[in-house]
């Protein structure tokens, strides 16, 4: 028996993007201004961002379409593959039909070229010549790095500490497509950094020139949109696979970008459950609360209304560094109060005992991130073994860990600390 | 205009394997005893293989069927996609059409586990219960690491100390699939090794042991013979592409097997020329002699006939650790000896800044021996476009290079060393 791979062809590449915006049971809060605490408008985000996606942030269009230079370099590698992980199925003895569909096959190893790519694209042809952005893990800074080199521009990454530390080949990886590389916090050389601090560092830089806008990586409606495109894919290819709708569909979060990516073309599908999956770390949609708060630690951002930790919440270094964020998008945040998407958080050493069966299975090492939602997974086809359902379960398989493989050495060494 | 990819489903997996052996102009001389310098036959191989392979190290069949269950598991990530490489064709200005077929997207990341694979699945079949194998760069190691685990082998991997040392994920990702990692020579921990020493460990490991067989990656009929599933794909996809046979095929060569492997199916074509891309620090083909020589530096294997630079030549420590290897395939030897396939050298720091090319215009990072064979590519393609030919270019896309980013930073800083 051969796996089940539903591949699509070049010209089955989704052309307009999925605004779920438009859609939203309770409309989306707007952010505010953080010294007059009024709504921002354009104006506000122009220095740091191109008008294009500054009006997609805030679109009411249903679709919005993809450009063709964008669409052009996406299809290097993409309409990515959905896979069936039959093999993972029969070492659970489940009988849930798990799908996984897999973006570790771009440039950057993730999904996060998806965003990348057009982001880069609109600040050229604005004529923006630099970008700053932040990055954890370092899947947004590789991605936000080829995408740059694609349009000729510079591109400087404030990279976590703890991070930058645990992940040279990241950092070699970044400056092979031409990138500047900064261990942050830039002042405090001692401290291990977090996400908010690193956004607070490439803010600032960009705010300071002219020629340079920010990126961010996640988080904002702009950066969802732009991942739709995989769970328009995967809509397409489940159907291809003799499939009705899935059960649950499930991705890890940090931001909310991949998860938000698979999961929000589902949204109106209201039998299909959405399952977001967290590090108990930095349980943010778990434990934290919904409020008006920063997106960065210093308190230079607009307000967005997200569950929280608190915009100082520094969370330990474990080693799913695109999962330490104190916040998480609106749009999630808005699905997980209204009681749309659940969300699970898990300690790190059971998402890495759920990632080495995934390889020793599949063959695919998963990134960190990723472990989280494989481990959701395993544990919703235990779930369906114990009912004696057939239950089809649809996951982001968001990034591979081959530039990850100290964090398994000390995995395998039990040298993981937990909180 | 969307890049031109390719894709097989699952159903196209090609059933079975392209045997060159009765096909070839000049027959192939047979290995030799090293002790009584006569053929070997079946039994004097049965200490350290299975019988399965040694059978298809002398077939005479022309097809050889491949079982259900390694088909299960090459269909993990095959058929691979056939990529043109329309990016990197626009920066060289060339009227070449380049195509590549992508091996980087295997568990291992690259082509080596379409031997890895059947090479267990027969072990495993009679009765063994370990194999130990040598590695270079450690793509070798990785594939039957993740293939010994898929059968419940235990796996000894001897690795080159040179690359060991460069190469801590390599070995991190074997041991994540449950290999012992030994740097060899065994007896020398101040040597930097070559693939000749660490295969003359490993097989004295199996020699020594009833349960344990030897696993070769490369050089041998055999491994070939399963790497033929590269070409044969290969011409499908180019038929649906739209083109005739290709003006060129081509694969960096060190053992000879991606090459093999992309090549052979090509060989009856006789406008189709073949290329083998080499370092010049390890010119085996180039500068090379034909004649019979030991596989390993200690004198243990059979007496191959091949081009060799002598069984106890240590090339320098290149990055391209795969391509270190003092003989080379008998197939590939007899094709190239025979005037069938042309052979060319390079000096490492020009596949390096070819990679980066690659890297930048295509978005895939090579592996530095793959990058031996996109220097040799973009050089025909500038011959093309000197002669204002639109010729079709092919060529393995062996893997990929990221656990290999500590090369690519010695090549930035300008830390490489050549001869």
């Amino acid at each position: 028996m051969s796996a089940v791979r539903v591949t699509l062809e070049a010209s089955e590449l989704p052309t307009a993007w999925f605004n779920i915006l438009p859609r939203l049971a309770t409309p989306l809060e707007p952010p505010l201004h953080p010294a007059t605490r009024e709504p921002v408008g354009p104006d506000d985000l122009a220095p740091l961002f191109p008008m294009a996606l500054i009006a997609q942030e805030m679109s009411s269009e249903p679709w919005i379409d993809i450009p063709g230079e964008v669409l052009d370099i996406l299809s290097l590698w993409r309409p990515t593959p959905l896979v069936r992980a039959e093999r993972l199925e029969r070492a659970l003895d489940t009988p849930a039909r798990i799908y996984f569909k897999d973006e570790s096959g771009s440039p950057a190893g993730s999904h996060k070229p998806n965003t990348a790519v057009p982001q880069a694209f609109y600040n050229r042809a604005e004529g923006i010549d630099r970008l700053t952005t932040e990055t954890g893990a370092g899947q947004w800074g590789t991605a936000l790095s080829f995408a740059c080199t694609q349009f000729g521009l510079d591109c400087s990454v404030y990279m976590v500490r703890a991070s930058y530390e645990q992940k040279p080949y990241r950092t070699i990886l970044m400056q092979t497509w031409g990138s500047e590389v900064i261990p942050s916090p830039v002042d405090q050389p001692d401290h291990p950094g977090s996400l908010g601090l690193a956004i607070s560092d490439a803010v600032r830089d960009a705010a300071g020139r002219a020629d340079t806008h920010y990126a961010l990586g996640s988080v904002l409606n702009h950066v969802l949109l732009h991942q739709t495109i995989i769970g328009l894919e995967a809509k397409r290819q489940l159907e291809l696979a003799g499939e009705s709708d899935p059960d649950v569909v499930l991705g890890c979060c940090g931001g909310g970008s991949n998860l938000g990516g698979i999961a929000l073309p589902f949204v109106a599908d209201e039998h299909v459950r959405l399952v977001a999956a967290e590090p108990s770390s930095c349980p943010t949609l778990t434990e934290g609360h919904f409020d008006y708060d920063f997106g960065d630690a210093a308190g230079m951002t607009p307000l967005l209304p997200m569950y929280t930790l608190g915009h100082e919440f520094v969370p330990p270094a474990i080693h799913a560094g695109g999962l330490r964020y104190h916040g998480d998008s609106p749009i999630i945040s808005n699905l997980v109060k209204s009681g749309r998407m659940e969300a699970v958080a898990y300690p790190q050493a059971t998402t890495f005992e759920a990632a080495v069966q995934f390889a020793n299975t599949e063959g695919k090492l998963p990134a960190p991130e990723t472990g989280h939602v494989i481990r959701a997974v395993i544990d919703e086809a235990l779930a369906a073994k114990e009912a004696a359902e057939e239950r089809v379960l649809l996951f982001n398989f968001s990034g591979h860990g081959l530039l990850d493989l100290s964090a398994y050495d000390d995995y395998r060494h039990g040298r993981l600390v937990d909180t």
